[in-house]
């Protein structure tokens, strides 16, 4: 007597939980995390009519109908600044949209019929999907979590020479500073303004595996001391007993003290407020923009997604399930600004994404997380020209740089495997900007958004 | 045999607790805080050599041997940016601090020797001394507090001609939108944009009354929609209980949960985390900017200051006090600017000062917390000049003006009662904004810093 009902209430449950999705973008400073929320959000929105999403399959069945905006449920959360972007878009002549800061969030109702209705052919379901933005520099701190001020400190002796040169001030500034020093406020202040002075303008010229990654976006705790600290060098020819029973105004006890605070009120809060709370991922990587600037930087880059990546990697031995409980289920990354590229290219592009994250995908995939790469393009920036050259016939991209010149560009090939030495010195990739498009009408022109978001909440949509 | 014990442990317990003392500084925008706080810490970091304190008890005394910057309590909270105000002032042309956005706070420690010293005469005591500097327009939220989203509405009325003028735009939006309307995210955000535009331009002109406070600093708040809600008009006129069966995502539901949200999250954590834990207080006024800007202008600043004060009145029935527990037990409200008129009208502009806040006083003093009054400049911008005219002698004030023109001027009498309509028509003030003067070498120069100082801080000194 019992059965029947247990199932349908099990089916009601399923189906409810089903109603919400919370979908987070992330990736690394440029990496085009406001083109692609942006683009997300207006494919959606046109999906019933002008979008073309043919590999997402409910709209190719014709089964989505629309979304709508509605609240968010943390109002003390900014909203994605879609308006703004879409007017930016929209300006003569078309910008890019402003990167945002810090987190953002919106909720978009879609509405869709199921696949198989079960009571009858004009039943419309409603999907809640709140979107969320971030910076991938936020997960570059996770591993801290599992440092103290001492292993921290040893580990974040910068590794490159072109990186060094940036820190090359803060380094004369704390070369001589013994742990037992007392600095005043002042001091400390100025030299750990040298330290983020370092990483600012190490990530200006490209890198990217930079921690802590608040000092590059403060915001509101701009000038607090829990964002003015820094990394002590030589730590490990000290006694550690000797180095804890240091007075608090040390050097060593300050900064230790507020590399602490950086831990559990900066990252932690993250991770328990945010984090934990998403249910799918996807992560943007400029892969094009690495392979122009440079094998270092293209390393750094590696090192930095590797880094990156671990937030998703919930094994059992994994830092972030000891700590939190995430329950990210699907992962997507992906290679943006496809269309910087010709179409041939683009499946080499994908295979040097896999490649890049390697590592990584492989522990995902043991710890039982689905993950899928790809190369896309938020908002097309070129169209595709066929040009003839001496009889043969090459494909070329046609689009307007960022200074306002229309030029037609053969990109050159994309390695389709990690780039070798020989890669490096011919230096056969030349990476422009382009300005977006003007837009016509309808939906905004993309490189296979409509897979990403398949794969990203199709299923919920069957 | 226990009683000689106890009387030490007591005296113990209170000389520990006399070395510290939490000092807040706040005003509405442009009241001078950050100048005041500059010079304060400046003062005291000269109090034993240069600088000239001779109202300040234990500096006439030459108790007093200086203080000294140490790291502060909260690491979260950004430090108060003493060393760039310092710069600014020591520019060429010198020029005044950049206004501070949020609360800052910075820690001394203050070195004296006690007036009689119970041991041998050369005991040293330390008092530590956490200032903060916060925007009076926090206090503005208070009587928020009081309110359900209905009553606030049904307050937020504008009343004078002028200041409505600010929110005509606004005003054409909402007219014709009932309760039960259900408008999209995109057009509430346009509404509050455009209401606070109103806010923004409002003070801009020089109103002070403005409500919600944190519309006008936002900083990381910007885009959340704790931040997009304002008053609805004509509420009255609807049955309070069919209001409350309204749907969630009506206009009506959707700015009262944002405004409760506001309440409890952006009002009452700045009261909880900091306010309560204030020693001492001094609330700085621009009445002369106020005086100068008219007699619209002045009432609102009346009832602005008014509505800041009921902060620090805990009499029985007070809000407050049944919220939280404040411990301010002692204030002081000083009119700064006072080197911007005549010395002879210092006693006057002290009784203005004293007349604007009369009510507030009043209460202030039945709740039996201590409240003086001042007039003051944190940091001189002019000089006095005797200047002869037909015989007879006039003092003036010799000053270099914003734009870099030196000139000499009297600006007129200050009425040391509130002004009347025949002063008003009469329109005797004239006030000039000056540059700082070039600092020759030792503290700041400073009209009555000392006085103030010692009100504050001087029976810790002891």
């Amino acid at each position: 007597m019992f059965k029947p009902l247990t199932r349908e209430l099990n089916d009601l449950i399923e189906r409810t939980r089903d109603r919400q999705l919370r979908l987070a973008v992330t990736g690394l400073s440029r990496a085009g995390k406001t083109a692609f929320l942006t683009s997300l959000i207006h494919q959606l929105r046109h999906a019933g009519v002008e979008a073309r999403l043919d590999l997402l399959g409910a709209a190719r069945e014709g089964r989505l109908l629309g979304a709508r905006r509605v609240e968010q449920q943390d109002l003390g959360v900014p909203r994605f600044p879609f308006d703004q972007a879409m007017a930016a878009l929209d300006a003569h002549p078309p910008r890019w949209p402003e990167a945002t800061r810090g987190i953002s969030e919106l909720r978009l109702v879609l509405r869709y019929r199921p696949r198989k209705s079960r009571l009858f052919g004009s039943e419309v379901r409603e999907l809640t999907l709140d979107l969320f933005d971030y910076p991938g520099e936020w997960l570059l701190d996770l591993p801290l979590l599992a440092h103290d001020f001492n292993s921290w400190s040893q580990q974040q002796r910068t590794s490159g020479q072109q990186r060094d040169e940036f820190f090359s001030q803060w380094h004369s500034a704390v070369t001589g500073l013994k742990p037992s020093d007392e600095l005043d406020e002042t001091r400390l202040a100025e030299i750990a303004e040298l330290y983020a002075t370092g990483l600012r303008a190490a990530r200006e010229a490209g890198f990217s595996d930079l921690q802590p990654g608040r000092f590059l976006l403060p915001g509101d705790l701009d000038g607090a001391p829990v964002l003015q600290f820094f990394p002590l060098l030589g730590l490990d020819e000290h006694d550690p007993g000797g180095l804890a029973k240091l007075p608090a105004d040390s050097l060593y006890a300050t900064l230790k003290r507020r590399f602490r605070y950086y831990q559990q009120h900066i990252v932690k809060p993250f991770y328990r407020d945010h984090f934990q709370r998403f249910d799918r991922q996807i992560v943007l990587v400029d892969v094009l923009g690495a392979l122009n600037a440079g094998p270092e930087r293209f390393d750094d880059l590696s090192r930095a997604l590797s880094r990156l990546m671990e937030s998703f990697d919930y094994g059992q031995r994994s830092l972030l399930n000891r700590l939190f409980s995430p329950r990210i289920d699907r992962l997507a990354i992906a290679a943006t600004k496809a269309d910087h590229v010709t179409p041939e290219q683009h499946s080499r592009l994908t295979g040097l994404l896999e490649a890049l994250l390697a590592e990584p995908i492989k522990d995902l995939r043991y710890a039982d997380v689905p993950v899928k790469a790809f190369s896309l393009a938020s908002i097309r920036a070129t169209q595709v020209r066929e040009v003839s050259d001496n009889g043969s016939t090459l494909t070329a991209l046609r689009g307007t740089t960022l200074s306002g010149e229309p030029t037609l560009m053969f990109p050159g090939d994309v390695p389709s495997q990690l780039p070798t030495a020989d890669f490096w010195a011919r230096q056969g990739f030349d990476f422009t900007a382009f300005r977006p498009l003007p837009r016509t009408s309808g939906a905004l022109p993309h490189i296979r958004m409509d897979a990403a978001i398949d794969w990203l909440i199709g299923d919920k949509l069957q």
